[in-house]
């Protein structure tokens, strides 16, 4: 159908957008998540004219391994929020999903009663070849839906590669969800990723599960005073909650209010590094997609690795040999 | 003194290190710092020459914020090992001391006894603009001093900044030194340091520390116990030492030499995935490094950081505009 590809005028997407209509916000979010160089021409008019009506948001990363019950979590939390009418958006970081061919919002039915809710948008992960080009269209869908009027954010990721690190620069609060029971439902979690986050949630913290989630809550927030401070002297905090019984939410939720009141006019300074680092990560993103796509060096990398690998040549040595060319 | 700046042959240079000569590795490693195209030109023949006989070493980073007493570590476990006539070079990445004009490596007269023993080659971190460009002297560095014949190679950094991710990339395990007493001490520990380790050793376990110490080592050892376990499947030890008694640096050894047990060919697969990443970094290092040195680059940066501080353009937009240029 012709009539999906048609492109709005600038006006109309910026006017859309900042009416808050979730059918043209829609249509934005795809233009920006276009490849074509019309597109990315006509998403970055947008983007400049919006710019001003974004930032007046909490954005949260929530991160954990598949099985921890991050959908389920998103949901009840959503929930809640949407009904002491918050306005949310929901978005995901996860470049792995398109190899599989799904993303974890695509499945909406996961989130269903939320997805009906009317101060709810979910838009689900969007697609590309690299984390970078990914993580890069996410942080504008964010901006986007700012200016839409959402008030909250959240970020979601899969907890098991490097998408966590985009995040956390994105974000201003990051939410690591945990199960209660030390050892095998950490496999998969990525080394670093705990040092990372701002407050540690214990899922499914109900029924026969409650005793070992409150010890698991002790037990985390002892580890977490033994770990570094971070820059913003926010202490990490360490709850339980269920999605079921909706325990523990309201304490998370205000756990989340009492950090900004922490940060303070800390948050502007916060955002203005975290600007900048973007700035710098996306020139590196660039300049290395344009290098690997050039046909001379994608035809050269698996020889190169091999050889690498092998130890026949440093791998500084192949890094200035590909450069050459 | 033009003899100090004359070049040896290739054959001179691979002959010399080869033969375990430290006058001619010292001079190869002053050629390999070198930023003259010619002195790279044959650095990098020599590297070719020499690359069948490295990788026969442990290769050990240390780190540790200053007041950990790294320097005496490294001395008193150097000797331990030197006089146990085990051969060992100590190298270093701190890429922030260039900016104080000295290395952490460079007033040897912290190592003294090491730097006379004949078994150890002290050499002050490499100097250099960029993390990037120190690290990848270091690492060639580190493949000099094993085809010299050197069985162990501390690499030393000073736990603060992105160079510990760095030398978490070329070594075979990684050795956290932290003080006992919670808290203030580990202001300055960059978030992430502590997942990456392989071990902890509390250093200073002497004296009236001897009580704090044992406590702070059984609060470490719980506390990485809830940490997300390593891909090599090794669970991070936590151990006391002093330089001063030399208590706890036979442990130390033999819990490194368990490591190497432990991983068995596994170091092979361990060191394959880290030079293929490292060929990936670098390549990611000289494209920023070629595009950030063009003149009009280097001159629009301050502007565009500006603006995309004060939230004027995005950092998307921000980079794609520099890119054009």
């Amino acid at each position: 159908m012709t009539s999906r590809r048609k492109r709005l005028s600038v006006n109309e997407y910026v006017d859309g957008v900042l009416a808050g209509n979730t059918v043209v916000l829609s249509r934005t979010i795809t233009l920006i998540e276009s490849n074509l160089a019309g597109d990315q021409a006509l998403a970055e008019q947008v983007l400049i004219r919006i710019l001003p009506y974004t930032g007046n948001s909490k954005r949260i990363g929530i991160t954990g391994v598949p099985g921890v019950g991050k959908s389920t979590f998103i949901e009840a939390m959503g929930l809640h929020l949407a009904e002491m009418d918050k306005k949310l958006a929901v978005l995901a970081v996860d470049p792995s999903s398109q190899r599989s061919g799904g993303s974890i919002l695509g499945d909406k039915t996961r989130m269903e009663q939320l997805s009906h809710h009317r101060n709810a948008y979910i838009r689900p992960s969007a697609t590309g070849a690299s984390l970078g080009g990914v993580a890069n269209k996410t942080r504008e869908t964010m901006l986007l839906c700012e200016a839409a009027g959402y008030k909250i954010i959240f970020i979601e990721t899969v907890g098991v590669g490097q998408s966590e690190v985009a995040v956390k620069g994105m974000v201003d609060f990051f939410l690591l969800l945990m199960l209660a029971g030390a050892g095998d439902e950490l496999q998969g979690i990525k080394k670093g990723i705990m040092e990372m986050a701002d407050a540690i949630a214990i899922t499914k913290a109900d029924t026969d599960n409650i005793t070992a989630s409150k010890k698991a809550r002790a037990e985390y927030q002892n580890a977490l005073h033994l770990f570094p401070p971070s820059e913003t002297d926010w202490s990490p905090k360490v709850l339980t909650c269920s999605a079921v019984t909706r325990q523990g939410l309201d304490d998370i939720w205000k756990m989340i209010e009492e950090y900004f009141s922490h940060m303070g006019s800390g948050l502007d300074q916060l955002r203005k590094h975290q600007n900048i680092n973007w700035m710098h990560e996306t020139i590196g993103f660039l300049l290395k997609n344009n290098f690997y796509h050039k046909p001379e060096v994608a035809e050269r990398i698996p020889e190169m690795e091999k050889q690498v690998g092998l130890g026949e040549i440093t791998p500084q040595a192949a890094a200035r040999e590909l450069i050459r060319l």
